[in-house]
């Protein structure tokens, strides 16, 4: 439009999401940081009011949920998807918008239903709605949320991580098809946790499988990681998927995502006491540890495999 | 979903958009309010730090821009009405964050093309564009955006207009369609100025039409307005449109929206000052008047006929 064209480096740009992403990182960079952290982790770090958190999600119709799923777990899910980002942050969230585009003239009782299930998730975090959108499309419908949050004494970011870290998962992963992905509790209580009481060195959280998310933390920490497939926590719905489709259960709770868990990285005796003391009142799993070299992961006979981030991978 | 249910009273959900709004603030209504403002102004108040401001917009394809807009508009447009809502509410808007439902495998030069145009206004206007989403969906483009600001002394609230108060509004109105929509400039600057040196009643932006934002602000404020249609300043665009429809260019002005000028209550000694120094270095104009009736216009022939809320309604 008007003024300075934006940066961002020659056209085409770049067609995986995450190279996507650091694009637009470059695209929307204005002038100098000074405390603010941008494009690229769980969420958006502001250097305002003792550190604040801004963070958005938006879920559509065929790719994120079927037209039968129920509209309450698709306004859990648009909103939680965000608070498991500030989660991810170690945050408190405080406020969010609900954005809804539907078909025109029809299915007001859907996103009125879409509205209490969001209402209910926030009210019981203590998160208010402040405010959103609702329009009009001929497409299918759209559903997102954005929420601020605020820092509890430091952010936790995917950076930080080093080798001889130990690698944490909370509560167990795989088979969110099968439902949990419309009813999964965001990690809110133990993100307030970790970031007040331990020291945490990374943290993100497993929206696109844990393979996936698990190479993004190394990334940004420049570290890579090993870990035990025998060591990871399957949930039930992975062994009923792995039941279906033949594939072994390890490999759903490393792959399928949407589990919205948190993996963490903390020095080993740190982690011995988050696995012990549990923050959140949830369980917490030591996986692998954080390694110089490529990640890769200990199959179960014993023989060991590159991870080149397993999971999900967004069309663009 | 979990925990109580949402309030917002018994299904279906009303069917025009000013009372699904209100349904909407009913149900997401958590707790005491205690210096919130949430659903139903321009923008929601946060006690926090001094005031912080916070909205989105989403704009879809085949209902807020066609099939052959330019990529840069569309992300202009998106971000500048969510920033035209935070110039409503007097504020500085500080970051946004940005996203985007698009069809899967194409379009990446598109989604290029918007971000840079959202970049482009956000950098022009000292606002951070920190972070987003990209999903992909079978349907039209949805582009969408949040703002979080903070409030510059306080909040320019719909409500707080009285009987005997002016009525300005910034720039001039119609015609938008033509391709303004696409191109405004969000009043920032002059809800900034209006916040901090003049004792502004009630403001809100034009977006749906003239007639129909001026009531929803007398609605808010507990009274009416009559308005004069020769006073009220007429675009180019409205008069190049008006010859094309046959309509009068004053009531394009009046009924077209997209305008994302500011419209204004003040008392009669300060909306002088306000149409003589100009805040924000654009042009007032007064229309008309707060009165304690119902809303109303003045013809250009004198006789006075009721004003219903012209403009654009949402199909919902």
């Amino acid at each position: 439009m008007r003024g300075a064209r934006a940066r961002g480096g020659s056209l085409p740009p770049p067609a995986t999401e995450d190279k996507w992403v650091s694009w637009l990182a470059r695209a929307f960079r204005v002038g100098d940081p000074g405390g603010w952290v941008g494009v690229g982790d769980d969420a958006a770090v502001l250097p305002l009011a003792g550190g604040l958190l801004l963070t958005c999600d938006t879920k559509a119709e065929g790719t994120h949920f079927t037209r039968r799923a129920l509209p309450g777990g698709i306004g859990h899910k648009a909103l939680g998807s965000s608070l498991s980002d500030i989660a991810a942050m170690g945050g408190t969230p405080l406020a969010a918008l609900l954005w809804v585009c539907a078909s025109k003239g029809k299915g007001l009782r859907r996103l009125a239903g879409i509205a209490r299930g969001a209402a209910a998730l926030a009210r019981s975090l203590g998160v208010r709605i402040v405010g959103g959108d609702t329009i009009a499309s001929r497409g299918p419908l759209v559903v997102g949320a954005a929420v601020l949050g605020r820092v509890n004494r430091r952010p936790l970011l995917r950076s930080g991580a080093r080798p001889g870290d130990r690698i944490l998962v909370s509560g167990s992963l795989g088979g969110s098809s099968l439902g949990r992905h419309l009813t999964f509790t965001p990690r809110v209580r133990a993100g307030e946790a970790l970031a007040r009481r331990y020291r945490v060195r990374a943290a993100i959280d497993i929206s696109d499988g844990l393979g996936r998310d698990l190479v993004r933390l190394c990334r940004a920490s420049g570290c890579g990681a090993r870990i035990e497939a025998v060591r990871i926590p399957v949930s039930p719905a992975a062994r009923r998927l792995s039941r279906r489709t033949g594939r072994s259960a390890w490999r759903h709770a490393l792959s399928d995502g949407e589990d919205f868990e948190l993996l963490v990285a903390a020095a080993p005796r740190e982690a011995a006491r988050i696995a012990r003391e549990r923050p959140g009142g949830i369980r917490w799993t030591q996986i692998g540890e954080c390694v110089a070299g490529a990640s890769r992961i200990v199959l179960p006979g014993g023989r060991e495999s590159p991870l080149r981030g397993e999971g999900y991978v967004h069309p663009l």
